[in-house]
C-alpha cells in the first residue's frame, strides 16, 4: 500500500504538460498543483481553514525549522504535524537538506551526513539520512523527502557527479530507514546539476526504487532560466510516467507554466507568502506593489478578475493603508490574495488541460502576467 | 434625532451597576460593553468578520492616527470609516487630544487647540476642536468625542481647574463644529482629576448641552486604584442616568468590575490585543504567558472554559510554539482569544445584572481570576 497515489488523467497533445491526482490520506490534489509553504506549521499569517479556502490541498513544512523548534517529539506526542496545526489537508516535509547546506561555513558534509549548527542557539546536531526520516517519521507528512545533496550553481562536474553518487547512497540509507510505509510516501530526489548525462545518471539510478514520486533537485539555485528549463526538459524523460514529479522551490509563473509544458507535477515556493508581507501582490495583471502611492485613493479591487475574501472585501487604498501603517492585517490580507491567486492559476492550467488549450491559455496568461 | 440612543434596562439592586442599550445606526450594543481599539482602522491581526464573532458590537478607532494616515479624506472618500475597514457595526472614534498631549515636547497647548508635530514624519498640525470634529465628521464614526484636555496625575488644584473649564469651552466649540448630528453622536468628556468638587464643576458644565452620552475622563492615567474608585464613584452621581457613560482607556478586568459597579456602561483598551501580542493571555484562571516553558508539551486548550476558534482548535503547547518562532499567526490567535474572553466577561456581566446576582459574580469571577 502507498499513502500516495498517483494517477495520469491525460497528458497533453502538443507539450508534455500532465493532468493528474494525487491520492493521499488526507485528501486528494488535483495536479498541477502549487503547495504554499507552512515552514514552522503555520502559513504564515494565516488560519489553516483559510489557506485551504484559498484552494490549496496541501502544503509544505520544514524538516529543519520543525526539529530545531519545537522538536519532532512534541508534533509526535500532539498526534502529529496535522493535528499539531490544524491542517486536515496533506502535508509534504522536506528532508532539511536544503536548509542545513544554506547554512554555509555553520555545516559540514560528510558521507554520514551533514553536521550543523542551529540557527537559533548554536548547538551541534548531525542530519543523516536515517535521522531526516526518523524526524519526518515523527512529523507524520502525507509525503516525505529523501536527504539529498543539493550541488550549488555553478559547480564542476566531478563534484556534480560525487554529489549525486552520494545522494542515490542517502536515498538508499533513507529508504532503509523508512518506517511508515503505508501511511508516508518517500520521495527520491535527482540531482546531476546542469549536466544532462548525470541528470540520466541520477535518474536511472534513483528510479530503480520504484519509489511513489520523485522530484527534481538542484534546480533553480542560480543557473539562467533558459539552461534551467533545458536541463529540466531532459530530466522530466528519464522519470517514469506513472509517478508524480516535483520541481522543488519553483516559482513564478513563467516558470511554473514553463515547467508545467516539461512534464512537471508539483510544486512549492515561498514566494507568494513572502513577497506578500512585503507590500507585493501577485494579480491577473502582473505583481502589484501596494505601497505605490498612485494607490492612495484608489478605491478598486486588487485583481479586478479575483473574488477572495481580500478582493472582494477591501480596495486598494485600504491595503495601501494597512501596509504603510505597519499593519498585521495587511501581511493578512495579502497573503490571502497571493495564494488564491497560486491556486487559481493552478486550476487555471488544469481546466486549459483538460480542454485541450493549455498552449494558447499559457501564453494569453503569460502575456498579460507580464505584460 | 440621535445617532446613537441609550435605553437603561435595568440598575442593580446592591450597587449603581446598569444594565442597558445603546441603538446606532450599526446595530445595538449591549451594555455594560467593552470596545476593542482599531487604531488605523484595523484590530490589529484581525479580520473585522473575526472581531465580531469574539462578540464585540462596538469598536473604537483614532482620531489622531487617521488623521496622519491615510488622512480622513481618503476615508470620506472611501464611504467612511465602516466601508473602508469593512466593519458594519458601530464605531467610536476618539477626539485625538489624548495621543497628542502624550506627544510630550512634540506639541503645545494653547486656547486654540493642540499644535503638534506628527511622529510620523515630524510635520506640523494644528489639533483644535473645530479640527477634531472636522476630523471626525469625515471619519464618521457612529459616536464621537468632545476635544478635552487630560491634566496629568499629579496635578495641581490651579491648573486642573483650568484644564476642565478650558475642556468645556472646548465642548461647546465642538458642539458648535458638529455636522452630523443625525447619524454621528457627540459624547462630551468630565474632567476635574482627583478633585471631587472639581469633577462635580466638570459635570454640572458639560451635563447643560444635554448630549447623548459623557466619558469620564482624566482617570487611570497613574493614581493609584482606591483614589480612583473613590473618584469615580462621585463622577458617576453627577451624570445624568438616561445617557451612556464612559470611561476612557479601562482596562484590566478587576477595574472594569469596580467601575461597572459604579455605573460605567462603556469601556475601551488596548491590553487585551497589546498583550496578546507579547504572549500575554486573558483566560478565566487568571493571564497565561504562553512564553513559560511548563507549555512545552500542554496539549489541553488555553482556557478550558472558553470555546472561541483558539481554545477549540489548538493546544498551548502549539501556541506556544507559534510565539516562540515568530509567526503572526501567534498574534491572531491570541489576539482571537483575548477579545473573545473580554467579550465573554462583559456577557458574564450583563447576564449577572439581569439575574439580580452582580455582586456575587464579581466576587466569584475576580477570585478565580486573581486566584
Amino acid at each position: 500500500m502507498r499513502a500516495a497515489i498517483y494517477e495520469l488523467i491525460k497528458t497533453d497533445r502538443k507539450t508534455k504538460a500532465r493532468r493528474g491526482r494525487i491520492t493521499t490520506l488526507h485528501g486528494a490534489i488535483e495536479t498541477p498543483a502549487f503547495m504554499p509553504v507552512g515552514t514552522a506549521a503555520a502559513v504564515k499569517a494565516m488560519r489553516p481553514e483559510q489557506v485551504a479556502e484559498t484552494g490549496a490541498e496541501m502544503i509544505l513544512a520544514n524538516t529543519y525549522h520543525l526539529y530545531l523548534r519545537p522538536g519532532q517529539r512534541v508534533v509526535a506526542e500532539a498526534g502529529g504535524l496535522h493535528r499539531f496545526m490544524n491542517w486536515d489537508r496533506a502535508i509534504l516535509t522536506d528532508s532539511g537538506g536544503f536548509q542545513v547546506f544554506s547554512l554555509g561555513a555553520l555545516r559540514r558534509i560528510t558521507e554520514d551526513g551533514a553536521e550543523f549548527r542551529s540557527h537559533i542557539d548554536g548547538s551541534t546536531h548531525m542530519l543523516s539520512p536515517e535521522k531526516s526520516i526518523e524526524v519526518q517519521n515523527a512529523l507524520g507528512a502525507d509525503i516525505i523527502m529523501a536527504l539529498d545533496e543539493c550541488a550549488p550553481y555553478p559547480a564542476d562536474r566531478e563534484y556534480v557527479k560525487k554529489s549525486l553518487e552520494r545522494t542515490t547512497r542517502w536515498l538508499l540509507r533513507c529508504g532503509e530507514a523508512h518506517k511508515n510505509g503505508d501511511v508516508q510516501s518517500l520521495f527520491g530526489i535527482m540531482q546531476g546539476g546542469v549536466y544532462a548525462d548525470l541528470r540520466r545518471q541520477s535518474a536511472l539510478e534513483i528510479t530503480e526504487l520504484d519509489l511513489p514520486g520523485y522530484a527534481v533537485g538542484g534546480l533553480s539555485v542560480g543557473e539562467p532560466k533558459p539552461l534551467m528549463y533545458e536541463i529540466l526538459d531532459g530530466c522530466v524523460d528519464y522519470l517514469p510516467k506513472d509517478k508524480p514529479r516535483y520541481l522543488m522551490g519553483v516559482g513564478t509563473p513563467d516558470c511554473i507554466f514553463e515547467a508545467v509544458s516539461l512534464g512537471v507535477d508539483m510544486f512549492d515556493c515561498v514566494l507568494p507568502t513572502r513577497v506578500a508581507r512585503n507590500g507585493t501582490t501577485l494579480t491577473s495583471r502582473g505583481s502589484v506593489n501596494i505601497k505605490n502611492a498612485k494607490y492612495k485613493n484608489d478605491f478598486t479591487a486588487l485583481d479586478p478578475e479575483c473574488d477572495c475574501y481580500t478582493c472582494r472585501n477591501y480596495t486598494k487604498a485600504y491595503l495601501r493603508h494597512l501596509f504603510k501603517a505597519g499593519e498585521i492585517l495587511s501581511a493578512m490580507l495579502l497573503t490571502n490574495h497571493n495564494l488564491t491567486f497560486m491556486s487559481g492559476m493552478m486550476a487555471g492550467i488544469r481546466n486549459a488541460l483538460e480542454e485541450d488549450r493549455f498552449i494558447e491559455h499559457k501564453r494569453e496568461f503569460l502575456s498579460k502576467y507580464y505584460a
